[in-house]
């Protein structure tokens, strides 16, 4: 017929400009990923803030001055002790993400995620974890996580200079969160690299300029990461934690992601 | 002249026989290696333990009693604290090496080697860390531990199925680790990966028997790694502790592996 073509068009790119609260609703999503996608459409936030300070004081003004602008905190239990931010969670609605990136057999991942000084699968919503180790990663990090309704999110590329998860490694990355997608519910990344509209993309070394630190980090912008490679959202640290005012900034950064995420969605359409 | 093509021949293969006392004194050799090869020569043991356990009065236990057998013991701080563990090291001269598998941007690896709850860089030898961010990670680790003498392994490979350091990858890190010989002592690997003898190649995933579990982990045997493999030195974990009695089967092993090795050399004079 004469609307063949057109509504076939119309059809893939449907698929392609899903809005986050589109995705959130999709039948075979994970719940924390259903989740998450709700509380970056209510809040207008793509924004995860990298909470890279040193004590636990601080990490929990930064919770609660930045709370209402980010739909993620990103935490290092390395650095810091985790105390009262479940109770700032609930608070301003934002998911809890420790950057552990586990890199280990799938035996010791376990004890690491659930057991330890941090004992991590009990308070972060999500985790992060390095393909490299094979398949066993997912497993053994799925066996105590999922139980509890926790997420993982696969590493497929990284912001630092000179990084091996390039090519082949990244689509072994694909491959391995498609085949474990009850308990990854999504990618760190650089850009979008799966189709599949249950999969959130975040994205690191984001700053307002393009540049780096002298230890090989890049960055690139909010508006280069949602617009041109497709990501999800913005992870981002030093430009708002350097900056003179954080509150201000966080701001900045989230209307600045939400913009570029809006214009995506129109432009599509 | 008659005798050139068979002591060219010789020439190959004495670089290839060199003892572990001979490496430790060549004249490029990271302090840390050569003060490794030296332990595993006096000790006749290139037997680490990985101190798998789950309580560091458990950890201090094993380090007494297993200390005699080992050149080397494998830590996790994230599973335990790490307290006398320091004397025990000197009493019985082995060297302490936390398994922490750092795999993040160069910036955060610092802090996390230095700072935090476990301070690793002030107690740990050895760490080792993924190639998979790019050389900052390598840089942000020496730029902590190289002043305090401190050396790191790469993980070039892994003993877990499916893993995806492989190919292209472990090149990548074995050019990693000649870019840094500064401060990367060795690797992590399944086999011999590199031809400078200065390199301390260290395998994981060391039984009696071959077999698996269900989390995806592979063993081989102490004869393979040594003989077939090519590599320095065994790390075994759960073929010791789940032993009935420890000690007798961390002195299997340590027999098991000095003997592969002698055997080694002496195939190759």
């Amino acid at each position: 017929g004469r609307d063949g073509p057109a509504s076939k068009k119309l059809c893939v790119e449907q698929k392609m400009e899903l809005s986050y609260a589109d995705r959130a609703k999709l039948p075979h999503i994970h719940p924390l990923a259903s989740r998450l996608l709700m509380i970056m459409e209510e809040k207008q936030s793509n924004l995860c803030v990298s909470a890279d300070v040193t004590s636990s004081e601080e990490l929990l003004q930064l919770a609660d001055s930045l709370g209402p602008s980010i739909c993620m905190l990103k935490t290092h239990a390395d650095i810091l002790k985790v105390g009262k931010l479940q109770a700032l969670a609930e608070k301003h609605n934002f998911l809890i993400f420790e950057d552990r990136k586990f890199a280990d057999i799938g035996n010791t991942v376990k004890h690491q995620y659930e057991d330890g000084l941090y004992k991590i699968s009990s308070w972060s919503h999500i985790v992060n974890a390095h393909a490299v180790p094979g398949p066993g990663v997912v497993k053994g990090l799925s066996a105590v996580g999922k139980p509890l309704g926790r997420g993982c999110l696969l590493i497929a590329q990284m912001s630092s200079s000179g990084s091996l998860a390039t090519g082949e490694y990244t689509k072994a990355v694909v491959q391995m969160a498609e085949e474990h997608s009850d308990f990854v519910l999504g990618f760190i990344c650089g850009s979008k690299i799966s189709t599949r509209p249950e999969f959130i993309h975040m994205t690191p070394g984001v700053q307002m300029q393009t540049g780096g630190d002298v230890l090989g980090q890049q960055y690139t912008t909010p508006e280069d990461v949602l617009l041109s490679k497709g990501s999800d959202a913005i992870i981002v640290g030093r430009g708002i934690l350097e900056a003179p005012d954080r509150f201000k900034a966080a701001e900045l950064y989230r209307k600045s992601g939400w913009e570029a995420y809006t214009k995506r969605l129109g432009q599509k359409k």
